[in-house]
């Protein structure tokens, strides 16, 4: 197990790709053989990411995914929502191992797709050879995949929350309220007004109500865990906190029956039982600040037994488990690799 | 209408007691006779708060209530939970107004109140006295009343944002989540460690899951639109966000018949005719930066027609709108005076 | 004095401008005839600055001065610096009161204003014209003029913490050095990467060190105050800090002879005797927290004898008597009303 | 090399003890044999910093010094000013590898020590054992060490980004002013007023004016690179700033000649050749977030030729190469092992 593999990070230029980059480095079977940014194309690394000075050389290339593939052993896909579709695709003709951490290739449903991301889908067939990449749910699966669809940042904390309810089919399906927050680098590292530092402090803005883009993801997931495609139908909301990482997502839902609430985590700890990254708190609350810049995603589940509601919360870091953390996660499967390689680092405290 | 009020200000070294001086300072028929702090008697009120330096020039003195009542025609209350009995009842002895902001006297179920503060209710009969002071939903009778009892905070925005729903009877009792932020300054002046700046920072908090102590009161004011007292239980969730001040709650349910969001919307628009500090939002979505310092609860109505949820948006300062200012509201309405007398003020931006 | 002014404000859509607004909308001297944004033309000012929602009613239009000056007795422009060179001169020709809120009438040296803003000065007659519009230094000038040029926001600060020193020659000329910190407001409202939420947050930034363009106001003025226009030159740096509002100028300079900390105290107090706007802390340090959203410049004077070195702080909130508030408070003494018109709210705290 | 040395931390509760725990579960070389805090006793590592869930499986005990060298090879002692002394002692009495983080064994000078902090010092020899923790300046001092004191945060940076210029004797001793800057964790975790999240943040405070302990230390040890004790006196304002994590320090001097800028900075890039945690920018200018959980120092000298100062900025984390990372940096090189190992993990973005 001491080769290493050459990976390629496409996309590199926004947090998401910063993350993986500050992961691969300090990964011991991983040689970063090139990252790519097209709009910080020749620029050094560093000069983009001065955290990473004297840390990483690279510099920033176009993006020239046959050439690519080329020079690498697996490649981890950065791009934009859309931008995704033809990489993957000249990536899998050249036999790599990809994890793609766009949503092109998460949902199964290509109408689904096409609808969501208003956009037709020009390789609906790859969408059927693409594991959603959330390994406490598909891990021998990945563990097979030449490609992986890594999930988004909200669906990773809500599917997680809920899925332990769901697969014992427990949960009234009409009962369903997701409210997430997400701190603003969630938004992505291209300025704009929402996300100028005055508009977003002192801040906490909803948006998207009911039609944020991951909705159909949760969605499937949890219709997949009761092996009802189409099942499940959730009200999500997402908010904008002034915080720079984390995501929280609380989750409320109803019972078909009562369970008190020592059984429903009795049932929490046996559903993640041995799993390397989900914490599970009783008399803690997770909080985002518990799980900045490691993999963890922490979960609690508190009943509100008075008003007859479960409630579940779950925090992850919206760029590590919720992107590059998860993405490398499930690279290490495909690798062969133990899947905790190089995502052992526990976030720091304040 | 050119006399003034001599007023006096009772715990008034709390963030809700500083913006009861700021406010008062201002208010063109208000004298400030006094304010009182146990833990800060005898200093200065700008040396305690310097923003009122050159402002204010009081000292704060020890809380007398019998000879406080004597020096004020009217009194505003910011006393601790439990602690506000006692005062309430001398005050109203003196046969002074008193706008209450404790929630001494905002629960007429004296059970339930016992159950929630534990602690015995010694003045039952002025329960039944006090009018819950939420102007746009009692406002005659707080005109008419002695004693008011100042809302919560999130109480105000919780019911604010459902009471058009409710008073048309279109909500399905068992679908109500409500999912409340606030500021930290909501959590009052007294240093712990979870208002700690490096704990409070890059932190989102869930609290008191299914047990804030708000929720009878929200579930007391939405049965009593509907005229059915014990009729609503609520799923409430309050988090911590860092920000200074602000409260965005997020209200879902679901309602009996489908109606579509014009509908929604022209109902809430004609609940709030004429209100002057509520403000209907359709494009915009309530945000609580658009309200610091100021007495407007903002409102927003959205549906998730695809999952059949209704989703309201409600935002007010903790410190004003929910507390402060609308305690200044009510006793405006209690002197005679036009309601908004000294309030119009709008938060300034960013 | 009951009659009302026509004012306007153009360039109305940056922070200035909304202060401006939501400043001029209370102010009861005022009555807003027109503002202007070429960014938000055709749209209403609550929709770009909800916080205004029902209580302006104002939509802005595009800015044309000749035609705006019909319109109004007095305007206020806050555009980009180089671009009110010419508003400023139609708006003077149509013989009104104007105060300009950018740089382009603040320096009398022809000369340094093109070195410092890269740009000829196509009115140099009117800059003789001009009068710096800060009243606590020209306050009679100010009252007679026809054209004010508002200062910059860390001038503000920085002139107003040394003038004593200076006015008395007491300063080592050789010595001075300002530390200034601002809030991100200070750098506008377009949006750009350093001002992106997750870049501007954790984060502490000096910029332009030695080179900011608000140096040669400071140094003029500072020269002017001991008669001797070029004496001064300060070694200034910016930072950027990560709250919304406020500025915090921590200066540093030795005496040419000592003088005790008491009586350097006494020499500011006699100094700003009976100025409204200025307060003066002694066992406080000033903080932008105590000035959000008022007029006030806090001062106070220390000293590190052990070392040698007098050390003066001084906050103003950037946007009100660093820009909108001061704007104001200049049209107020050129229209002959009280200075403080408008101005008296204190901030709130927190 | 593959044995492993145990060490043990002593007052692992506060910020700075929790980084030493999560940087020595990490550590290749280091067990954790105990950890001890007063405050906690009895309570796991776990449920006092939740981010260590499922890492460190410790749990807090009292300190007992004697019984603690016992079971440890090395130790950390991360206890308050003036409680160390005794500790330190008993731990170098039973011949082990401390280093101590308190300010107790910093200062050569015994008069000084006691000035400072108000307290006898009960075992001066000691003082003269003790090597100052800085490995940029006495690496080799602290390679044969038994006992080091590590620096304080402020002097960490305000050191590192001045040692050039006095190392070649260039600055005017009478010219140097540092305006330093702190997040909040620097004030430690127990909650106090000035570090309530409402008083903290949109705040900017400096304090201890002159005043200082850190002082000092920064004296001594440029005077001790100058080979002349007692012959620098500095001007020092530390401010708090709105951020968890970072220093970040801004020195004024003046050069005895003058000296371009590229001179300047070649003779940074001389000085610090080949240090594995000392960062120099040029273009960029360093800032924390840049450095935040990683154990590097960056460095920009700026100059402002025209006022004819030199501007020098450091940016460090001010508990890790403040702190944690910096201690174990030195105990490091006393134990042998190569100087960063441990300490490699760069700072995550944003």
């Amino acid at each position: 197990m001491s080769k290493k593999f050459r990976i390629a990070i496409a996309g590199a230029s926004g947090y998401a790709g910063a993350e993986l980059v500050r992961l691969a480095a300090a990964h011991p079977y991983f040689d970063i053989a090139a990252v790519t940014s097209e709009k910080s194309a020749g620029q050094s690394v560093a000069s983009v990411f001065p955290n990473l000075t004297g840390v990483v050389q690279h510099t920033f290339e176009a993006l020239a995914p046959e050439a690519l593939a080329e020079r690498a052993d697996a490649l981890f896909l950065a791009l934009p929502h859309t931008k995704s579709q033809e990489p993957v695709a000249l990536c899998m003709k050249a036999g790599k191992l990809v994890v793609d951490l766009s949503a092109d290739y998460r949902l199964k449903n290509v109408a689904a797709y096409e609808q969501w991301y208003q956009t037709p889908h020009t390789h609906p067939a790859l969408l059927h050879e693409a594991v959603y990449g959330l390994p406490e749910l598909h891990r021998s699966a990945i563990a097979k995949a030449k490609l992986v669809a890594s999930p988004g940042c909200y669906p990773t904390a809500a599917i997680l929350q809920l899925a332990p309810l769901f697969a014992k089919g427990l949960v009234q399906l009409d009962s369903i309220v997701i409210d997430a927050k997400s701190g603003i680098s969630g938004a992505g590292r291209s300025p704009a007004l929402p996300y100028h530092f005055p508009e977003a402090h002192e801040s906490l803005e909803p948006y998207k109500i009911g039609k944020h883009r991951h909705i159909p993801e949760i969605e499937q997931e949890l219709s997949g865990i009761m092996g009802t495609p189409g099942a499940v139908t959730i009200a999500f909301t997402p908010h904008l906190v002034p915080m720079n990482r984390g995501i929280l997502s609380t989750a409320y839902c109803k019972l078909k029956t009562e369970i008190k609430l020592p059984e429903l985590r009795a049932l929490y700890r046996e559903f993640y039982k041995g799993e390397r990254f989900i914490r599970l708190y009783e008399d803690i609350v997770p909080n985002p600040r518990y799980i900045k810049g490691s993999n963890f995603c922490d979960i609690g589940v508190y009943a509100d037994q008075r008003a007859g509601w479960v409630v579940t919360v779950a925090a992850v870091d919206n760029l590590v488990k919720g992107a590059a953390g998860q993405a490398i996660q499930a690279m290490n499967l495909m690798m062969g690799l133990p899947e905790e390689t190089g995502l052992t680092a526990p976030g720091s405290y304040p």
